[in-house]
């Protein structure tokens, strides 16, 4: 008999569960909004009930496990949101332990780009390597390294950070505490940031600047190369780093890829002598937002076929 | 019968080797000059002659294998040293292959800095962690990354080039094309550099850049402090994207430590909300230009009994 797998995605947004199968075909979705301002109880409560309505749905069905893929700083350890930007609520909040109790039974926790980075290795634009880094540009900016086919979670879970890579030692200041964070200069937040330093307008968003570069807007084509640069030399850093074979970028400002692409790769291409020695790419990411549904479905299956380190079951 | 492995470590002056037991105890050893201005085929023959008096003087004992530490860019599924910055006679050499056919039988190559931090894991500063992150500091910024008790190779094997992360974007231009290079702004070279910039005299090493600290020499000072807060910068980057717990600092200016450390890992706490949140350290190497020998003789045994990707035996 077939099994099947749960994967949750939190996003500040959006709460989305989907049952898929050991070779990624989604059975059944489901989706709604996240109950962020009804706080941490309301959003396990729900991610409760979906998981338990997709069981009930897929019935006479083996579930290999449940994974679970959350934003911000996770202690992998104890199963706890350590810092959600977006959600301080939640900050300190045993997540995990919370959804284990109201289930009975065990679920795999993953930081959301991690498990985004899972999930394009899985089904998605590197399904044939076995060593990947993704940047997710969002409202910051999220990174997944998986090496050897599995995640690369440092001692504590936290690895990853690749938003905090210093890319200018003065550059703009931080949440963190650092100047010059690449999510300070290349996240969808700072494209719009740009946009009204450049006086493009009020209340810009990101996309806002993308629909005025489209339209032939000088100034808006400068924030992509700016921001196209930045990226560049995190990229530039990174592929010296680890002389992977895939870079993955995904998130809101993806179809600008025609605007910021080219400062990007003239970037590394000049700061990375590996980049020109090795026959490297770096494109965009396939999955888009399910990225992570898919990561945190395969959580399960990894823990059972895999040797080391990702499982938490 | 207890066996043991041979390690060679091919360095830009020294070219050293020893017999090596299992547990880590040096049985034999044999050290001499590089001859580099010989040219490649009079470095391997001199190598190939190391091992072969190695063998003779283990005679009875069983060898697991021969492990050797190169320095510059090493192709390890070709076994060719593509770039040595130092003895540009070896680049596009293919000393592994020349090397087994003077003995024989097949050796496992390795890149210098990765050999040391494997040799730091082994028998060093390293043994309690499984994860760690090596620089070296010498003429250039080497760096070896250990990932799960093994080294992280990269695809081609060109993983860790730490010395060319960018730390600052328009900072000193570096022979890669790259501007900014780690090991433009805290190498021993760049040491000198900055004492030569600050006339702190002529002809100056790093070695006397350190003793004015030592006198005193408020200049010689601060450029250990500019040297620190440039490590500081990559460390922090290191920090947030492995989570780690252990970065280790190798090479001719760690006497320098109290002049450099300070400032170091000032930006590290300013820069990384990892480094603040986990107990991550940043400590002095152990065994000093002793960790590439022992590393490289460790490749043998690790290649016995790991599972995957260090070995080429």
């Amino acid at each position: 008999m077939p099994s099947y797998s749960i994967g949750v995605d939190l996003g500040g947004t959006n709460l989305r569960a989907a049952a898929v199968s050991e070779r990624g075909v989604i059975f059944e979705t489901i989706s709604g909004r996240t109950a962020i301002q009804e706080g941490p109880a309301a959003v396990v409560a729900d991610m409760v009930a979906s998981i338990e309505e997709l069981r009930r749905r897929m019935q006479g069905q083996t579930l290999a496990g449940v994974g679970i893929g959350v934003p911000g700083f996770i202690r992998l350890e104890t199963g706890i949101i350590a810092r959600w930007g977006n959600a301080p609520a939640f900050n300190g909040y045993p997540i995990r332990d919370q959804i284990e109790q109201m289930l009975g039974y065990k679920v795999i926790l993953e930081n959301d780009a991690n498990a985004a980075a899972l999930g394009e290795k899985w089904v998605g634009a590197g399904q044939n390597v076995n060593d990947l880094v993704l940047l997710t540009l969002g409202t910051g900016i999220g990174g997944g390294i998986i090496s050897g086919g599995r995640i690369l979670h440092g001692f504590l879970g936290m690895a990853g950070e690749i938003g905090h890579l210093t890319i200018s030692p003065n550059g703009n200041p931080c949440g963190c505490g650092n100047n010059g964070c690449l999510e300070k200069h290349a996240s969808a937040t700072a494209i719009a940031a740009m946009g009204r330093l450049l006086n493009l307008g009020q209340g810009l968003t990101s996309r806002d600047v993308y629909q005025l570069a489209v339209e032939g807007s000088d100034r808006a084509r400068a924030v992509f190369r700016t921001m196209g640069e930045a990226l560049g030399i995190a990229l530039a850093s990174l592929v010296n780093i680890f002389n992977f074979p895939l870079y993955l970028l995904s998130g809101g400002p993806l179809p600008a890829w025609e605007f910021f692409a080219p400062a990007m790769l003239r970037e590394v291409e000049r700061r990375s002598l590996t980049y020109r020695t090795a026959p490297t790419r770096i494109e965009p990411a396939k999955l888009g937002s399910e990225a992570g549904l898919y990561g945190a479905a395969y959580l399960p299956f990894q823990s059972v076929s895999g040797s080391s380190g990702a499982g938490t079951l």
